[in-house]
C-alpha cells in the first residue's frame, strides 16, 4: 500500500494540486520568526515550532500545508547577533503575495498557524490590506477569500497544558514551551539545563504590558533582557513535554482548521 | 483667575510647546474611524468616543492632548455609504510620521487611546516601523522613544462597567457603549431608541472569532450584518451610561498614562 | 420645529448619507495642518480655519462636511516643537485612501478646502495619482469622479478683503487672516497683541518666492524666520475682522461649490 | 581658439564637472512631458521646449544642463495615441533620486525649467519629500539645499510676449506659443496651418479652473477636448516668433538663475 | 567526541553565531521559487535544490547557511496551480531586510545560492537597492559588505556535468538536472518516468531568448507549455545524477566562496 | 518628394502615431545612463550610445523610437561627481509607467536597446513587475504584450567587431567600443587619447565576476577604480571604429526587432 503524500506543498505536483482543490480550499501557512532565543534557544525556534504545529494539524486534517513564512517581524531582538528580522510593511507585501498567489490558483480559505507573536500585528494587517483592495475596487473581487491568523499556543489544549506545566516560569520569550517544542525536534540541539537559572527578574515595568506592545527597539531591549530570555525559566523545559504540547497544539488546530473549513 | 490652557495641541502655541517639553515629554493621541455604525449610531462614533476620552484623561494627567487620527482602517465597512478607510499601508505611513514628528520636536513618551479595534494592527504595526529603522540603522537613534496604544473600552473600569451595564448586548460593533458615549456629547443626534430592536442575531461562524481577525471584506461583512451592528443591542444605551462610561475610561487611560510616563 | 442636521458627515447616519446622496453626488473636505503660527498664533491655525470655513461653506450650501485632514505638509516648520508634518507620499496616500473611499459609496464631486499652503502641491498630485489609475485602467473607471481644490484665501470677496484690513501686513505665514480667524473662533486662546511688534522684515531673498515654493529645509526655515511669522503683522488681527474674513471666504466657496456642483 | 564646452552635462567628463564645482554649485534641469499637443503638434512639444530654453539660458548663465526629464505627469492626455506619463509618486521619486545624485556630487542649488503644466504639482511635492527627510532626521542634512521650479512661460518677458502676440487664443494646452517654440526648433515637423482653425470652443465649465486643476480623467479629457487642443488657436504660430519667446524665455530664466545662485 | 554544530543558522544560538562572527564574516543564503514543475516534479524543486547544494557547500566550506528564501519570483507559472510568486519589489524588500538583519548583526560577506532563474534579476536589483542607500548618504555606510549571487547550474563542475548527461534533452525548466537531485532528496516523492516523453518542442520562437527574458505572462505561459515544462526532458532524470550533480555543485559553490572570503 | 517621418516619437502627432499602429504595435526605446566614463569619457556614453544605435535600428526598420530613459541605475559611480543615478526601485517604477502608457495607447512589443550592463536587473523586473499584475489578476489583461530588453554590445555583428577591435582591452567600463561611438557622435568632445595610457590593471580579486554582479558600492567602487574605467584602454578608440560599431549593433538590433515583431 503506497504511503499517502505528505502535506507539504513543495513536496506535490501542480496536477496532485489541482485534484485536492476539486476536493478542498484550504490551507495552512506556518509562520515564524528567525530570531535569538536566549544563550541556549536556537535561533529558528518560532519558525520550527510554527511548522511542526502545522505540518502536525495538516496530517490530521488531510490539508495542504504551504512553505513557511521563515522571517517574521523580530526588530527588537536585533542586538543579539543571528537574528533576522521583516519591517512590518516587507511583511505585508510578501504575505499580499503569497495570498494572492494562492487565491489566483484557486484557494479560498487560508489559515495561518503563528508562532512569534511579533507577526500578528503586520500580517493581520496585511490580511485588511488584501480585503481593503477587493472592498474599495469591488470588481477585483471574484471569489469569497477568508483568512484566519491562530498562535499555536493560544489554542487551548495547548494553552492549558502550558500553564500547568510552567505557569509563571512560561515567561514571554524563550519560553519552556517553545524549547520544549524545539527539543523534542532536534534533542541534539537544545539542552535546556544550558539555560542556567532564570536570572533575577527585571524590575516591573509600567512601561511592559504583555498582551500589548511591549517591544521597542533593539538598544532597548537588550538591556532590559540582557540574556535574550523575558522573564522565562526555559531550563525547566523538556523533550518529553514538548511532544506533548506539539500534539495538543496540532490537535487544536486541526480541529479549529475543520471548522474554519466548514463555516458559512 | 485665568482657565488653564485646554488639553488640545491645536490650541496651543509653539513656546507653550516648549515649555511643556522642558516638563514633560508626553502626548496622549486619539485614534478613531470614520464608519457606519448602524441605522442610528454616528459615522464618528470611534474618533468621537476616543477624542473624548484622550481630552478628559488629558485633562485629569495635566497631558497635551495631539490632534486625532479621524479616519481608520475600516475597509469591512466599505459596503455602507459614509464609510472611509485608510489601507493598512497608509495609517501605518501616517502614523509614522505622526510619531517621527513628535519626536523631532521632543517628545519621548507617545499614548494613544484607541477608538476602533480594526486600527490596533496597523498603528502597533507602525510602531515596530519605527522602532525597526532605529534598530536595523542605530545611528538613527538619538534618543528614547516609548510609544503605547490602548482600547479605551478595555481599560479596567470602563470594561468592568460596559459589562455590567449591557453584558452580552455590548456585541462587537455599534456597541451600547459607544453609542451611549456619542448619545452623552450628541444628545440632539443620538437616539438610541432608533436603532430598534436587536435583529435575530446571525447564525454562529466559526468564522468569527472576536479577539482575533474576524472582519473580511465589505461584501460579506454587509451580506452578514445587513443593518450594520454586529451583535449589539445598542437601544439600551443613555446618555447617563456614556457619561458614566467617559469619566471610568478616562481615568483609567490617565492613571495608565502617569505610570507610562514614570515608568523606567 | 426639528433643527437640520449639522454638515459634518461624522455627525450622521449611514441611512442619512444614503438618502443625500439620492440628491447629491458632492462633498466639501477641509484640509490643514498643524504647525507653528509664531510665538501667539495656535498650532492648529490652518486646519481650524480650513474647517471652519468648509463647515459654514457647507451650511449655506446645504452640503456634507467630510472630517477635516489635520495633518499638513509642514516640513519646514519642523524646527518649532509641536508642528507635525506628513511626508508629500503620506499626504497623496491619505487623500487617495479618503477619495477612494468616497467614491466608493457613491460620491462623485469632492471639493476640499485648504487652509495651507503647503498641502496644494500633495493634494494636487493625488488627484492626479487618482485618476491615472482610472486612465491608465479604464476598466476602474466606473462613473465619473471631479476634485477641486481651493485655498480659503485665494476666494475672490476673502481675497479681497484682506488686502484691504492688511495690505502688506497680511505677509505669508502667521497672517493677520488666520489669526483673526481663529481669534473669532477661539477668543480666549488667541491675543493678538500677543505676537508683538513684527520683526524687522529679513533681508530679500531671490531664493524665496512667494506664490511658488518658497520654503527649504527646517533648519533653513528656522535660521531665516527665528520667531516663527513670514513677513507677517498678526497683531494687526482683530476677533471682528476674523468673523468677517471667515463669513467672505465661506461664502465665497459655498458659490463656487454650487457651481462645480451643477456643471457638466 | 577652442570652442567653449556645450552646457550638456551629459557632454562633459567628470573631471570637467569637478572643476565647474570648485567654482559653482548650480545646475539647470529641463523637465517636459512627451503627450498630445493637438492635430499637428509634436508629442514631444514639452520637454522640446523646456530643453531648448533650459539649454539657451545655461549658454547665457555659464551653466550646466543636467539631462532632460522627458517624462512627465500627463495621464489626462492617455486618451490619446502617443502620450506616455508617470504616476505623480513616480515623477517624485525620479526627482527625489535626481536631486539626490546632484546633491551627492557636490551641487547645491538645483534649478528646474518646467516646460508642462501638469508637472509642477509632483515636482514641488518631490522638493519637499526630500527637504521632510532632512527636517526630520537633521543628522542627514550634511550641506544646505535649494531647489526652484520656473515655468518658462511664467517669465516675465516671455509672459508679456506671448500675451501679446496671443492673447485669448493662447488658450492652454497645444498653445501657440508652444507650437511656434516646435516650429523654430523642427520647421520640418511642425506645419501650424495644419491644425486647421481652431474649433468652436467647448462650452464654458465651472468644473474647470485654469492655474487650478482642471484635469481629470483621459476619457473625461477626450471627450471635452476632441482634438487634443484646449482652446488654443495653434495655427497662429510661426517659426519667428517661435525664436523670439525661446530668446525672451532664456533671458528671463538666465537672470533669475543668476540671481538665485547669488543669494543668501 | 561531539557532532560538529549543522551549518543552519536557525539551529543554532545567538552566542553560537558571535563566537563565529569573531572567525568569519560570512554566510550563504539559498535562494528558491515554489511553483509548478511540470506534471511530476515538485513545486518546491527550486528552493529544495538550492538548499541541498547551499547546505553541502556550507558544510564543506565550514560557513553559516541562512534560512532559505522560498518563495521567488514566479508569475509567469501563475497559471498552474500550486505556484507561489512574490512581485519583483516585494522579492527586493525582502532580500534588503534579510542582508541589512545581517550587516547589523556583524556579517559582511553575504553569499546566495541561486535554485530559480527569475530570481536573478530582483535578487540583484535588491544588492543595488542596498548599495544605492549607502553611496547616495555616504554616512550610512559604516563596514564594508559584500554580496554575491551564483546559479548553483552556473558553477563549473555542475554546468560540465548537466550538459554531459543531458544535453539538449536538458531544457530551461523542469530539467532533468534539478529533477534528478529532487529525486536523489526525495526518491518516494519524484519518479521522473511519472513525467512521460518530452511532447513535441513547440515552435521555435523570436519571442523567447533563453539567457535573456524569456517569459511573459502566466496566460501566455501555459498557452505555450502545456505541461509546465520547457523544452526539458526531466524523464531522463536518475537518483543517481542527481546526488553526483549536487555534489559538484556543492564543491564548486564551497570554492568559490572561500575566493569570496578571501579576496581584497 | 517629401522627407520620410523621423522615427522620434516626441516628433511625431498623436494622428501620426494612431496610423503607425494601424500597421505595427512595436517600438523601440533606448535606455542608458549618466556616469562617469574615465578621465575624457562623456557622462552621457550610454544614453548617447543606446539612443544613437537604437535611432540608427529604428530607421532601418522602419519603426518608432520612443524618448530615451536617460538616468539609469549607476550607484556604483556616485563617488565620481556628475553621476546620477535612479535607485532600482525608481527604474522599475519608471519603466512600468512608460510600458503602461505604450499598452494604454495600443503598443503590443516593447523593444528596449540598452546602453548600460547595471539596468539590466532592474529593467528585467520592471518586466515581471508588470507580468505579475497581469498573471495575479487576469481581469488586467485586455491585450497581448511582449517585452524585450537587448544590450547593444551583446548583438553578434557588434560583439565580434568590438573583440576583433579591442580583444582584453575593451574592458569592462569606459570601453573603448562605447566611447568611440561617443567619438563618432560627438568628435569635438571625445578625444580618446586624453584617457592617458591605461593603469595598471588592479589586482585580480575574487569579489568581482563580470557577467555577474561585481558592483559594490561608490566608496568601494572609486578605491578600487581610481580614474573610473574598469580594465579598459580607451585610448585605443577612433571615431571611424565608432560608425563601424554603430552600424554593427544598428543593423543587428534592426534585423532582431523585425523577428520579434514578427514572432508568435
Amino acid at each position: 500500500m503506497s504511503k499517502p503524500a505528505p502535506p507539504e506543498l513543495v513536496l506535490r505536483t501542480w496536477p496532485e494540486i489541482e485534484t485536492y482543490l476539486a476536493a478542498s480550499k484550504g490551507i495552512i501557512v506556518p509562520a515564524g520568526s528567525v530570531e535569538q532565543h536566549g544563550v541556549a534557544g536556537l535561533l529558528g525556534t518560532d519558525v520550527l515550532c510554527a511548522e511542526a504545529v502545522a505540518r502536525r494539524a495538516a496530517e490530521a486534517a488531510g490539508a495542504l500545508m504551504g512553505p513557511p513564512i521563515a522571517l517574521g517581524m523580530a526588530q527588537f531582538n536585533l542586538g543579539f547577533p543571528g537574528t533576522l528580522t521583516l519591517r512590518p510593511t516587507t511583511l505585508i507585501a510578501l504575505v499580499v503575495d503569497y495570498v494572492s498567489s494562492l487565491a489566483r490558483g484557486g484557494f479560498e480559505r487560508i489559515y495561518f498557524v503563528n508562532g512569534h507573536g511579533g507577526n500578528a500585528a503586520p500580517i493581520r494587517s496585511a490580511f485588511q490590506e488584501i480585503y481593503a483592495a477587493r472592498s474599495l475596487h469591488p470588481g477585483e473581487r471574484d471569489r469569497p477569500l477568508f483568512l484566519r491568523l491562530v498562535n499555536w499556543w493560544d489554542v487551548a489544549a495547548a494553552d492549558a497544558l502550558r500553564k500547568k506545566l510552567y505557569a509563571a516560569a512560561e515567561g514571554f520569550h524563550a519560553t519552556p514551551s517553545e524549547v520544549a517544542i524545539t527539543a523534542a525536534l532536534h534533542p541534539e540541539r537544545v539542552r535546556p539545563a544550558a539555560f542556567g537559572p532564570a536570572p533575577p527578574a527585571p524590575p516591573e515595568s509600567a512601561l511592559i504590558q504583555h498582551g500589548g506592545d511591549p517591544y521597542f527597539d533593539a538598544a532597548d531591549h537588550r538591556r532590559r533582557y540582557p540574556d535574550g530570555r523575558v522573564r522565562s525559566d526555559p531550563a525547566r523545559a523538556t523533550a518529553a513535554d514538548g511532544a506533548a504540547l506539539l500534539e495538543a497544539a496540532a490537535q487544536g488546530v486541526a480541529a479549529d482548521y475543520r471548522a474554519f473549513l466548514a463555516a458559512a
